[in-house]
């Protein structure tokens, strides 16, 4: 077996055990009784171990010295190159930081749900320091050339760097901001009595999901769909995409936009190369990549006026009396309300990224000045009433409301943001390229748009890095400007408000 | 590490990836969607080949022999005596005849199942041969010291030889075919329109199901019942014990002992011992015992008067207008219709056994003996009018039915029967400590007999082997005599022959 061969048959069986446990990982979420719960962390723990043994082996280590000097092709060497950071990542650690990281990770996650719980964030606040003090030590580690915060972005998506971030988020900062306290201060809110006077079975949500994921485009003989607490999109390969979504009959927006989301991933992961399986090249390109393609579905789709032309008579079938007096225009208003507020998880496309964006200003300070972990939480609320105009009345609502930090994901947040900027990108080249784009979704054709992503994004693997495919699919690098255009035209339409 | 702690270090990890497999071939059977298989097919064979390594890994070899002069305890004997075996059947094959054999199998299956369809032995003949002739080679890698047939029955059942399994079988051919015959020319089978006439919906169904094993005791916090072609029981362990039935909306008695069936496997698998999880000590008790449990709860006394009686209101509530004018009587009378068939998997539990003794007296031929696989159709058609007093009208109500041969699976069928006669034999002896036995199954008390199978089978696992956990449990060796008994009152309560 020559070396390269030697790289793919170790990759693969790298793959299979991370597939498997995929598996296990969604069927934990999904449906495990309640006493299994021990015994799978055995499993999952044992996959784990098995991989990290396979991936950390000193002999990929000397593949990839041998390959790196001969002539390989566009894919042979993307495999490469992926599983050099890989095999890098896995062994710049040492193992003893390792395992005190994971220990800390635990024992942080439990006094940050305690703190959120007693809204006291002097719970929280000696783990956290250590959290800061040891994701530092990690960015030595890791290896950066500008800031230690770019050895965390690279971690989520391969290349992203400060130099690459700032410009994205100086883009929103000077015109997201602004539009959102304009329309705070001025804009004039749907009469939503309808949706809050109303019950929305279980039944009906389902067949809504279910109807609108299929018209999509999601294969649901190589899929399924599930409810779980966690709404996820997981599953081991193409073949076998499992995302779920949750129902909660007060209010139906949820379960559907959630549905249009996992949706979004969960065609990323249908389209992925199948004859590159197995491969490294084979997977998705990065979180931002995966984000743009539930947010396309989610946000760009699925509260654009021509889907909810589309959509209307269909949520009158799966909810009969529900929507009378209603009109397709007067669902957009309601899906579509723009307003400051405190918890990300439940903010609309327009503040979301503003979200993004202190958390990301704040991430940078902890990681590249040696900020006090005390200072942070007075640091958070004088940045929402900066760019939101509001401030959290609690640490519960503001410092503590994601579970992000106390889990060491730094440098995670902001690929949620490239996510909605990549998918306006996306959506205005494809337009470009779509005959009668606006018309074809009134008339729920999405099959051109799925097809341009199949084409552009989903078959392309992890071949280009992310900023590279984005290039490559829009004829431009990655910008914020398609998608201050694209919300600035809503506003506009919406709230009569010129941004 | 001494050497016993290795010896469990290394069994627990195979144990782990053993469950993990598990996981994976049910959620392959119940939930997979269609296009997964081709990549199951691949993480499966990933964990056979990663178990099968570790499985023959020579340290182990050594490890038995180091461990072989030491002193241990009842417990350490038995993990010591149980990897013993798993070693030198995994290691005694060598690996070409293994994957010889493999491919064999699977063309075997293929041309045994176009042999069915199309009613036509020639097509399966050729391979059937050299089944037969790579089984009679398998038997003396295997070893054995009276029959070569022997090797085969203890890989399904430990312990298990022609010499023991003789005068079972003996006592069922003296005793059951002639009350078969019996009751073939004299019984009256009671009128079933009641039964033919009505819709039985998969929701009642599913109630009846669910309702009959919690009320047995299965543990759903600790388990699921779900539907699938195929009912099984599988899932990765105590704490995780996943059970499935078929529903048919024009037949009710198939899903209802179906799940009594897997109930009765799956209180087996929730009662191991907790305390050697990941011990092979701590695993089930070989197919016959564990037959035992599903034919116990599913026979015993899912058809008995008693059950009845207790089961009928719940009838009532899950039929609604379906039990009009019947009793009690008459559902006990129909879920007891006994006579001969040509099909094992449609007999009743009194013939049941015969189709498994003329199989038995089958392979003991083919194996023992260098009969032509020509001369097995005439031979299985001839045993059946024999034991029977019915003619199979063609190969595949005749010797095409089963799937079992075509898999190289000689030596398994035996531990059905086991199963039945252990049942009796364990409620004989349960009933001589349960004050009121029958009184409390007639009011739904179902836990002093699930305790007492908890004591004496559950709990204890591994430790002994089959016919002493038989011994141990009931006082006596295994015997068809309580079988006999048992099945002798019935017949005589249900039709009036006095066999």
């Amino acid at each position: 077996m020559d070396y390269y061969q030697e790289l793919l048959f170790r990759m693969r069986e790298i793959e299979i055990a991370s597939q498997i446990r995929s598996i296990l990982s969604w069927d934990q979420e999904v449906i495990m009784p309640k006493n299994g719960a021990e015994s799978r962390a055995d499993h999952l723990a044992w996959l784990s171990k098995t991989i990290h043994k396979k991936v950390t082996d000193p002999k990929i280590g000397e593949i990839i010295s041998e390959l790196e000097s001969d002539k390989l092709d566009e894919i042979q060497s993307a495999n490469l190159r992926i599983t050099k950071k890989m095999y890098q990542r896995a062994t710049c650690l040492p193992p003893d930081f390792v395992e005190k990281f994971a220990r800390l990770q635990s024992q942080a996650h439990h006094s940050w749900a305690e703190a959120r719980e007693k809204d006291d964030f002097e719970i929280f606040k000696q783990d956290f320091q250590k959290i800061l003090q040891m994701t530092r030590q990690k960015t030595e580690y890791l290896g950066y050339e500008k800031s230690p915060y770019d050895a965390l972005l690279d971690q989520y998506e391969t290349g992203l760097t400060v130099t690459r971030l700032d410009p994205l988020f100086d883009g929103l900062r000077n015109e997201i901001s602004p539009m959102i306290k304009e329309i705070s201060s001025q804009g004039k809110n749907p009469n939503l009595e309808w949706l809050r006077d109303s019950n929305w079975p279980k039944r009906g949500q389902e067949m809504l999901s279910q109807e609108v994921s299929e018209a999509i485009g999601f294969n649901f003989e190589s899929g399924r769909r599930d409810s779980s607490v966690h709404p996820f999109c997981g599953g081991p390969n193409p073949n076998d995409v499992r995302w779920t979504t949750r129902y909660d009959e007060s209010e139906p927006f949820g379960s559907l936009f959630g549905s249009m989301h996992e949706t979004g991933h969960g065609t990323y992961e249908q389209g992925r190369p199948s004859e590159l399986a197995f491969q490294p090249v084979g997977k998705a390109c990065g979180l931002g990549i995966h984000e743009s393609q539930s947010r396309l579905w989610e946000n760009q789709i699925g509260r654009s006026i021509e889907f909810c032309e589309w959509v209307f008579p269909l949520w009158e079938r799966c909810f009969p009396g529900n929507m009378e007096g209603l009109t397709p225009k007067l669902l957009w208003r309601a899906v579509n309300i723009m307003q400051p507020s405190l918890i990300r998880t439940e903010s609309d496309e327009a503040t979301y990224n503003l979200h993004i964006m202190i958390r990301y200003e704040i991430e940078k300070i902890m990681i590249e000045d040696d900020i006090e972990v005390d200072q942070i939480p007075d640091l958070w609320d004088s940045l929402y009433q900066k760019y939101l105009g509001i401030t959290p009345p609690n640490r519960k609502l503001g410092v503590l409301q994601d579970i992000h930090w106390c889990m060491g994901a730094i440098g995670y947040f902001p690929t949620y943001t490239l996510g909605n900027l990549y998918a306006a990108q996306l959506l205005e080249a494809a337009k470009k390229e779509i005959q009668d784009h606006d018309e074809k979704i009134r008339t729920g054709n999405f099959s051109p748009l799925l097809n341009w992503m199949r084409r552009n994004i989903h078959s392309k693997g992890s071949i280009l890095e992310p900023a590279e495919l984005i290039e490559d699919a829009t004829g431009s690098p990655p910008s914020p400007d398609p998608f201050v255009r694209y919300l600035s035209d809503k506003t506009s339409d919406l709230y009569g408000i010129n941004a």
